[in-house]
């Protein structure tokens, strides 16, 4: 009898090398499922030992031991003799005829083996199996004609056991495998940099953007380590990257971690975000340290309505700009679609509650298909919730009945809004419901900008598919006549929300304009929202960069608001510890801070900003002094960065950047990356490095077991610098509800302005002896936090009397566009 | 002196290789720019030769003369000798040493002869140039030591005229570029087509789909001749296919074009989809014909809401059917955000116009930018629509100011709706404008489906980016005070609009079960639009086929709303020209119109249906002759489809096939592609072939000169079989209002229901001597149809009590949907 072993190389035709993956893992499927076929094995190039297909091989076939493979459990040891997959093939080589001969099999695992003995058996050879701690070890070794060690030999076991003129087989496949994984691993990245040449004055965003031709986005992707079978290509410049990724390199350590905070801003923004782009560069550009920049996606309300883009600016800058600018990878959109499909779901479920009998709407929910009657998985998994534990439609009581088909939502507690993407003024309050198909249940309600969603806000949190699935359903979306919370899980949309966030929820990756890396993933609105960009984006970047490498990612609004939301809540979501914080100072804010005029969007800047003050500045520092203390109460050692404007002073840099040394920063450097490129921020990125080899004792400011008023009043006494805090009657009630429904412990996300540390926007510097007012506490069930409402919170802009639009424009013929910023 | 032509060969580093043509591009940039090149020769392997590398090389550099190619001018004629690219550098060999010798160059055009004769006088040769028509070239032939000809040798010029022993080089090189563009051209396809083995019974559509493994969509793309550079790709079943290829391809014939349409239906559809994927999976994958299918995009908001997909069915599907039924490529994303763009900016017009005095408008909408003051390009459009030919802003009187800042827009004119891609029942009728900060500029207002959008249906009619740009901009979207219409380019958002729709414009290639390439592009709605996929889609497609494949695409309801429509709109916005219709019937369709029962979605068939009733199908016969009278209109040879269902007995089917063949059909077959794929519709294809090869005489219904309501009439009498029209008040100052704005030559596109050849939706069989009311007329302008309401017509579905997305899920673990359809 001849084997039974299919071997799968890659003589495969020509159209499968073109796009391997699918054919091959195709081919392997099938051969899993052929009774004739009893084991398989590999003989790919290495390049094709993707998890893709390595996962896609049965257990009980795997030949190779590739499904088994768990990282966690390597042996490590000396290797004897490696053979090369398909091991059980080259083993049967090695030993030539077996037929009538006795063999011996020590250590050969599982899958492996099994396979092994049966192709021996089939040659005719009398088979033997036997661990390495067997007392018969030393007996059966001395029998056999021929030994496979099938893992490692260890060294008590001595090669003069056997039998003398026996064949030895050291069949290393756990190495083997081993050594596979590790070159999957990560190492220093040869990364193909692309060269800037900095103009003086510096043109346009989009025309530096324009003038650079990003490489191809499987290229870089290569580049950093990235399996062909992990990345989804979308046109040239853009990819998604999966999270099997994840899984591949759990045992890899994580690079290391900086947040880009800044002192409280002036209305025009202090550049946190080319900050973030101009160290990536730096770091890998030009001091050839791997690094990922991983920063937010903007919503295009803002992209059309007033001008402001979100890619970094200037010499460091996300390229092509107006792809990050524009639909990206649709993300937003897929949040958009989910959204909305859950707000429609409420209204008519009221609607149809309101206007059938208990078993008409059971007849609907639960209608006879093909003669059969029964609940959809979604279905039963609420009947249990209600404590009931019945599976089958006809017997449920009439009170059972209704208590299912009834989710019994009070409209006016409904806090799930519609979404749109567009900067869409009158639609912050409406009433909906007026046609007269809804039968008069008219209601009042709002649409909010897109990135305002709390499905944003769980995109940016999650850590898996199944996560974002049970955040999805755990979404609160109004209370029931009882005063219990009503979710989406309730209203059996749960399973679409998550179809339609599947692709979404993998990060983007784009480029620098020195051609290193970036993730764009998930923008949660700053105000209402904790304002950073995604968990795993993250988590994927740390794994990517290594042990030595560094991701850095922004934080929105000044540290007192975007740090603080970054340590309590992303990085309690995401288990990771921040190595360095970055924090972005600049000469014009300081002057603010220091009692200069007031500073506004849109009017030209006064004298005191363009011309030498160092008394301004001086007095301003005392912002800076305040945002390093706050970065002190978490642990993490803090780099001023200066970001340098042409008209600032070499005094006035050398000023600031005393007085933050002086206040306890590791270091403070004045950066130039928005004229020069990663080649102005290199100094910055020197000191990130020194300062991520600091000690660091991260601690988050507050336990999550304190009740949520007392978390609230941490916050404000110890980051904002408040006296106390004022909980209106309704926001103590609503602190009541959100307790007794049992979430009082989750983290707090304070929705309050970033334009002073106080509530009042005009209170520069570092406002003392003021109470926090907070107005209302709502709360993101699924997202995970409550958030105090200190003053009103506009989750809709406007679009102003003449919007950005008029100067956007697409030339037809070159389809460049043009205008955008 | 050595030679300074750069020749750029495919030696180019590994990172090159896995996406050359930026990088050679990029490459070819930096020489077109390096004085030290005098000329550029490309040495690539014939696939890098895209039109993106081609387009790259300079002109005055260029010495294959790659970038002066024009299809249109190319010679033909004999070849005498091909030389290989780089031209220059083999002449340069073969001539070996010219130093001191006399070359004449004859027919050496352009920028490769001035590349030439550099490097010859660099070489040291004395070089001479002569016209082929010239007076000379006899003597100037007798005098040369070396002869090039630089294209094909006309037979008047013998080579006797040359000097005896002197070197001739024929170096076509026009030739060889047209052999070279040759290959870019349509040929018979090597399509690597995907085996099916059908089950029985069927599985449902989502495990049919699951079941097949898709080919890489970029194998497919390279398979029908699409260059790399042509496609975009998403992932690894969908890509972009770029517009580029209409001009390569511009002087290649156009394939068969053939219409799929259908009979009145029953609510349950009859199938049309299945029919056009089943056609051509049977012509490509077993007659080996090629063919393109192109389709719908099907709006999100059915598929959470009421189950039926839009990809096919059965073994007749496109795959995979879950990306086609979800966000595909993110058109209808970008028609939303285009669509709620203008509408936000329709409303924040108005009220910034109610709040601001004409000067602090202008001030606003013509800022002082930089102590500088100017006009935006669209701006000063706007003012030449207006009269006024000034550029200077300073120099408006106040009467011009005032009539520039104020569109005036009168509201209760609006048009304009907000979209959402969600059956979302309450946002039908809703009122806007309720926050503070609108100011009690309150108004009614609705939202559609987003495939409602007009920009959906230009996305359908456009054919290029230029012409959806202009149509963008003409959209009226309501009247100002004095009744003249206000469209998107007066409230500046054109350009905007065309950046978000600029990729959305590319069709979406996709395959079917069997491998064989599908297009999915537009799907605007069937009532109040037309109701067919895209112009550039079609056109594409034609090209790709080649002069003898087939081009299969589909009509949204009977023949009577959507083929009438697909001729008379579609077909004149293209200039294409139909081949073949294929008509599908059913005989569950023909039975009630025979007089059987009612059929409802979700109620079971009465008997009738399911056992045999040869009078029922005989009496309802008269549809389907109706609508072969209805193609014959046109001038377009009919074949019938018949759909055939398990319960359809032969001898029904039989007599179907009978009467439509007397009924002046080219042909009928039944057709099994839902259980079989395309084997069972081979017959089909077969017919339709046949009926490809016939005379055809198409036509337009109406021609556009004549007055709306006479155009109306013409649809009512001959398709509708009507007696006479009614237009009611409303509608008739709708038509005289249109008419005195110039849009009195549009096409018609009737929003009439599907379920009967009247308006009455219980009307089956042939009703006749009925009055077609019409209540309302509206104008899509920038799509470029007036669309006539024959009663209300909905658009925004509703969720029933128990939507579908009860039953839709994701494993988390395996990434699968479940339960979509």
């Amino acid at each position: 009898m001849k084997r039974v072993i299919k071997v799968l190389e890659d003589s495969l035709p020509r159209e499968v090398v073109e796009s391997p993956f699918l054919d091959i893992v195709s081919e392997i499927l099938r051969l899993n499922e052929d009774p004739n076929v009893q084991g398989l094995a590999l003989d790919l190039p290495e390049s094709l030992y993707s998890s893709m297909v390595l996962n896609a091989v049965k257990p009980e076939k795997d030949v190779d031991g590739l499904s088994s493979v768990n990282l966690g459990r390597l042996v490590h040891g000396d290797v004897y003799d490696c053979l090369v997959p398909p091991t059980v093939c080259a083993v049967m080589e090695l030993l030539e005829d077996v037929g009538g001969k006795k063999v011996l099999l020590v250590g050969a695992r599982g899958a492996e083996g099994a396979a092994l003995q049966s192709v021996l058996r089939c040659e005719g050879a009398t088979v033997l199996s036997c661990h390495w701690k067997s007392p018969q070890l030393q007996s059966e070794l001395g029998h056999a004609d021929a030994v496979v060690f099938g893992s490692t030999k260890p060294d008590d076991v001595p090669v003069s056991w056997v039998k003398p003129g026996a064949t030895i087989i050291h069949c290393n496949m756990v190495k083997n495998m081993e050594r596979w994984i590790q070159s999957q691993q990560h190492r220093k990245w040869d990364l193909h940099c692309l060269k800037l040449q900095p103009l003086s004055p510096v043109p346009s965003d989009i025309e530096i953007s324009r003038a650079q031709s990003p490489k191809a986005v499987d290229v870089l992707a290569k580049e950093i380590g990235l399996l062909t079978d992990e990345i989804e290509i979308y046109g040239q410049t853009k990819a998604k990257v999966r999270l099997s990724l994840l899984e591949r390199l759990k045992d890899q350590p994580d690079g290391k971690y900086v947040l880009v905070a800044g002192i409280t801003p002036t209305p025009l923004g202090e550049g946190k975000s080319t900050v973030t782009v101009g160290l990536v560069q730096a770091l890998t550009a030009h001091l050839n340290i791997n690094s990922f920049a991983c920063l937010r996606q903007p919503s295009q309300g803002p992209t059309f309505g007033v001008k402001g883009g979100a890619a970094g600016g200037g010499y460091a800058q996300v390229i092509p700009m107006e792809e990050f600018n524009l639909h990206l990878t649709g993300d937003i959109h897929a949040i958009t679609a989910a959204n909305n499909l859950l707000a429609a779901a409420i209204d008519a479920r009221i609607l149809h509650e309101n206007t059938q009998s208990d078993k008409s709407l059971y007849n609907r929910l639960v209608p006879v298909v093909n003669g059969m009657r029964g609940f959809s998985p979604i279905q039963l998994a609420r009947l249990r919730r209600l404590g009931i534990s019945k599976t089958d439609p006809e017997t449920l009581t009439e009170e059972e009945i209704s208590r299912f088909v009834r989710l019994d939502i009070d409209p006016s507690t409904i806090t799930w809004q519609r979404v749109v993407d567009t900067n869409d003024r009158f639609l912050r309050k409406i009433t909906v419901g007026q046609a007269n198909t809804e039968k008069g249940f008219v209601r009042q309600a709002q649409f909010d900008i897109a990135v305002a969603s709390e499905i944003m806000a769980i995109l940016a949190l999650t850590t898996s598919l199944q996560d974002m699935k049970e955040r999805l359903g755990k979404m609160v979306v109004a209370n029931d006549q009882k005063g219990e919370p009503v979710t989406a899980e309730d209203l059996g949309v749960t399973g679409a929300l998550a179809v339609l966030m599947k692709d979404a929820i993998k990060p983007t990756l784009m480029q620098t304009l020195e051609g290193t890396p970036v993730f764009v993933h998930a923008g949660p609105f700053a105000n209402i929202a904790h304002g950073n960009s995604s968990v795993l984006a993250d988590k994927i970047a740390l794994k990517l960069v290594g042990e030595n490498g560094f991701v850095v990612t922004e934080a929105g609004f000044g540290a007192d608001i975007g740090m603080e939301k970054f340590f309590n809540i992303k990085c309690r979501a995401s288990g990771l510890v921040p190595s360095v914080v970055v924090l972005v100072a600049t000469v014009r804010a300081l002057k603010m801070h220091g009692g200069g005029p007031n500073v506004t969007a849109g009017a030209p800047l006064k004298k005191e900003y363009t011309e030498e003050n160092l008394q301004l500045v001086a007095d301003g520092c005392c912002n800076l002094q305040k945002q390093i203390q706050i970065t002190q109460l978490f642990g993490v050692p803090v780099v001023v960065a200066l970001n340098v404007f042409k008209t600032d002073s070499p005094a006035e840099v050398d000023l600031v950047c005393k007085i933050a040394k002086e206040s306890g920063a590791f270091d403070a450097v004045p950066c130039n990356h928005w004229s020069a490129g990663g080649r102005g921020a290199i100094k910055l990125a020197q000191a990130v490095e020194k300062a991520a080899n600091q000690k660091n004792s991260f601690k988050y400011l507050y336990s999550l077991e304190l009740p949520i008023v007392e978390k609230i009043r941490i916050i404000a006494q110890k980051v904002y610098g408040a006296q106390d805090i004022e909980l209106s009657p309704v926001a103590q009630s609503q602190v009541d509800r959100y307790t007794r429904q049992g979430f009082g412990n989750l983290p707090i996300c304070m929705a309050k302005t970033h334009l002073s540390l106080s509530h009042q926007p005009e209170r520069k510097g570092v406002p003392t002896g003021f109470i926090l007012p907070i107005s209302e506490v709502r709360a993101s069930i699924g997202a995970g936090f409550i958030y105090p409402l200190v003053g009103t919170m506009s989750t809709m802009p406007g679009l102003p009397t003449r919007p950005c639009f008029y100067d956007i424009d697409l030339d037809p013929i070159t389809e460049q566009v043009k205008g955008l910023f």
